[in-house]
């Protein structure tokens, strides 16, 4: 067993990343990119990665000013929002990202449509953010970050007339419209950063947000 | 895009999980093992899975065993104990998984013996587990779920001739002792189920919960 301190893991974790991806990758990415590629590696060790991320309309300094701006942050599983670095994201932006796919008014809503939680919960996501801006005038950019769900991207797509969020993280993971929901964010040019393929998950989309906290840190 | 019924999803997901799967490894195992190999890779979209999956001393049935008999289940992460099925563990089998990572107890102790907190709960966790015992004449299993934190792992093989856990899912993902970690838990020969090699993480170490619980259901 290596003796190693526990402060030491991620570093060592990060050299040994580095050390097994391809060189024309590493060329690929800007540095803050790579360190963002490297976080998805470290929480899957699937190096598949390092060919799936795409920045997509400068998206790492918009995510990074989006956080700066005190985003209203929606993740479409309590996974997510579990995986999420709240020591950075509410002690120092005052963030409380939020998951309303279990509230009761996502829930009536998702029976009125006859549409999935997940959809219902973009609406949901939407009249929150609008309620915040009525009740004191602030109109926060809004982030979705979806590891799960393709209908969430595909709500979030049906909707684009009358709203646009600000930045989406569209990764969800999966074998049924998870590549075609994929594709409706790349067509929006949204800022956003995509898991391509059919893979993605709550884990790596908590990971994409705390690897960009880290650079704000 | 595909127009698909919520509720056909996870199907259809699994019909193309299965058509993508090497022959060898459908034959490999037993039918309900296929389920939980499945749903791992349902969760991952890795297909790495269906070869990295290890079934030890009879596991499948021993973790029903432990569910029916309302075992305390301990996992490492938020992240995990958030991707649990609530709505059958607790539900149905009045289990409330707990993670204490967080918990001042865990804190102090790991403080206390210079170790990590992943550690620290592994101690708490049996701690809770005899106070349980002298409380109420009650001796459920103990269930380890460690999707992130090799420190978990060792910890249990340490306390081995004081303590032993009735069931382990073993899938920290990682780069860094996780696959040191793994060996303990072969070499020990509890029922476990243990993702080999690097790969695993809380989702998985989650879906490999709840696949069992579906087949309770």
């Amino acid at each position: 067993m290596l003796q190693i301190r526990p402060e030491d893991i991620e570093r060592k974790s990060f050299e040994i990343i580095t050390s097994q991806m391809d060189k024309g990758r590493l060329e690929f990415y800007t540095e803050d990119e790579l360190l963002v590629v490297k976080r998805t590696i470290h929480t899957t060790a699937d190096f598949d990665y390092q060919n799936n991320v795409i920045f997509q309309n400068n998206a790492l300094d918009n995510l990074k000013d989006c956080i700066r701006s005190g985003a209203m942050i929606f993740t479409d599983t309590n996974m997510a929002l579990s995986g999420i670095n709240k020591r950075i994201l509410t002690s120092k932006f005052g963030i409380e990202p939020l998951c309303l796919i279990a509230e009761e008014r996502t829930i009536a809503l998702a029976k009125k449509n006859s549409t999935t939680r997940a959809s219902a919960a973009i609406d949901l996501a939407y009249q929150i953010h609008e309620e915040k801006l009525l009740s004191d005038g602030q109109k926060l950019p809004i982030i979705f970050a979806v590891g799960n769900a393709p209908t969430a991207l595909i709500r979030i797509h049906e909707l684009l007339d009358k709203y646009k969020p600000d930045f989406i993280i569209a990764a969800p993971v999966g074998f049924v419209n998870v590549i075609e929901a994929k594709n409706l964010i790349k067509q929006s040019n949204i800022p956003s950063i995509i898991c391509d393929g059919n893979k993605g998950g709550s884990n790596v989309c908590a990971a994409i947000i705390n690897a960009a906290l880290l650079q704000l840190a």
